[in-house]
């Protein structure tokens, strides 16, 4: 009830939007998680990060996602009080069994051990598998980056992208996201779908009753179509930049997959599990410390290059939009439309 | 001469091709770079790399790059007989100065020291320096994958492609490789460069007065172009698909030039030496030991990928041209035009 008075308070914006504290947002979110099946720790570590997208601005990862987690946890193919199994395999080799819960709290029960690895070895790795990931990518990396490392992970999907030449679905959108600490500003930081879009963002345009650009997807029969909707009706996606995002798409796979021992996007199936819709995969992590070779002057580096991208001509860094709503939402509340606000309610109980 | 002799005797083909052993096709590549002004060792290596790489099909970086090696040593720009500096930084972290050298020497130097840190620590790092990379990139991943390892490397080059957005040349064509052992077959391997089209096909184009397809490149003013040549000559070539290869190609940057002390691809200029083309920059080596984790079973699952890739329909993996080019080049010799052997006897002084 708080809540909502504060929530109130914010004002209703004229487009049909309200504006939340970041603090409040979060522990709306923490009270819809416990109520639909995780424990308090796996809750708090989702919530953050389902805020955290809706504060910048990332709309298909923000509380768009929601209804898919509660759903997912409601059908059981997800455990929300896993408890992850963190295994020290080698020096710089972290592996992690989130057994069959959200890929966060696997993460975060590794993420001291990792940072103690890196700063050590100057390099280390972190294998998750039996994880699902439903989330944006940029988060898991950009907190390394402000700690001046630099960060790069992997985590593949379901099955709903064709392989360049192929007829069928077989890999995930498998994003890649990378961050890099700046010497004088937030972290260069960037997640891209090795598919031509996010599947999340499909999804939106699907509601929305939108027609897609050509060259992002196919029909059930695998003719090409511009129809996010036949995409998602037994359709498919298409990699983005033709082979060579095919072949990155493979590589996630390898990565996230392989070697970590998670399943492939082909390699589950939630048809007995109604509602379900997170992948039950794996995700890599790779954290670099820049401090121990030659180029310990990272942040200069970074910086140097920051200022060449806007010299060239590019107005818009990696992030940069991220940024803006981000500083938008500490100021003012992060935004919520009216029917998101409406189906939180909901979801909580309120 | 006995080389000459061999040459003839694989007889001239109709289509004014020859077929040169392996071994003497490295042996007359060593004598011309010996001749050139580079050490035996440095001979040894890049004659074994330009081989591989003219064996295997990658015409843009096999023989076609001998004049280009030939006249950057003759400029004075780079330095054939460098001795690379290896630092052992940390227990998974190591440092090579290439001391103006090329890449591959530093690589090499460093190779032993990489594998057994790799195999202790379960991954490790290898950053090059004041490095010349001008070869293609795969044949530094797959030999890691031929001893169970997957790998990863980034090379930036001299600047030639528009970041997204902008309006002049910054990035270079900033290759990523990979490599993966397969269980039953030859390791999965890609070199892709992030910009539209690598470079060497871009001059292969323009000496064959050919057109490229719409959105590979843009000419002297910033304007669109389908000419080869109007993009060497002072225009610029753009990233592979939009601003998720110009975000890629902008972690090479970092990756292979900040992290390892090396120049941007925008940091140097060859204007002083005239017939120089090498870019002098750094390269990032990432080589995983996938037996460390709970990937175990690596090489089965990443077969058990390329089957589901064959039957979702993709008829051709990343490296299978390669590979068969590869078996017809060690059953009948290396093909190489007239042209190029003639230009090759020149350059031996023959």
């Amino acid at each position: 009830m708080q809540d909502n008075d504060s929530i109130q308070r914010q004002g209703a914006g004229s487009d049909g939007h309200v504006r939340i504290p970041m603090a409040e947002l979060q522990a709306l979110l923490q009270r819809i998680f416990e109520r639909h099946g995780t424990s308090e720790d796996v809750a708090a570590i989702l919530a953050r990060n389902v805020a955290e997208a809706q504060r910048d601005g990332a709309d298909s990862h923000g509380v768009f996602r929601m209804p898919g987690y509660v759903s997912t946890l409601a059908s059981g193919w997800v455990d929300g009080h896993a408890v992850p199994v963190v295994t020290d395999a080698a020096p710089s080799f972290i592996s992690v069994d989130a057994r069959n819960g959200f890929a966060h709290p696997a993460h975060q029960a590794a993420r001291a051990l990792l940072l103690e690895k890196v700063r050590a070895q100057g390099i280390a790795l972190l294998a998750i598998h039996d994880s699902h990931h439903f989330a944006a990518l940029w988060p898991d990396v950009e907190p390394y980056a402000q700690q001046g490392l630099v960060a790069l992970t992997f985590v593949n999907s379901m099955a709903c992208v064709v392989p360049h030449g192929g007829k069928r679905a077989l890999f995930g959108t498998n994003p890649i996201a990378f961050a890099a600490p700046r010497a004088d500003a937030e972290p260069l930081v960037f997640d891209l779908a090795t598919s031509a879009m996010a599947h999340g963002d499909i999804q939106i345009a699907a509601r929305e009753g939108r027609q897609l650009p050509p060259g992002h997807g196919v029909d059930r029969d695998g003719n090409p179509t511009c129809d996010p909707q036949a995409m998602l009706d037994g359709g498919a996606l298409l990699p983005f930049g033709g082979h060579k995002g095919s072949a990155l798409s493979m590589m996630v796979e390898l990565l996230a997959a392989a070697l970590t021992g998670g399943n492939f996007s082909f390699d589950f199936s939630w048809d007995k599990h109604p509602g379900a819709q997170t992948p039950r995969t794996g995700q890599l992590l790779i954290v670099i410390d820049p401090a121990k070779g030659a180029g310990a002057n990272f942040a200069q580096r970074a910086e140097a290059l920051v200022r060449a991208m806007r010299d060239a001509g590019q107005t818009r860094l990696p992030g940069d939009r991220r940024y803006q709503r981000r500083r938008e939402s500490l100021a003012s509340g992060v935004a919520l439309s009216d029917a998101d606000m409406t189906m939180l309610r909901q979801l909580a109980g309120d």
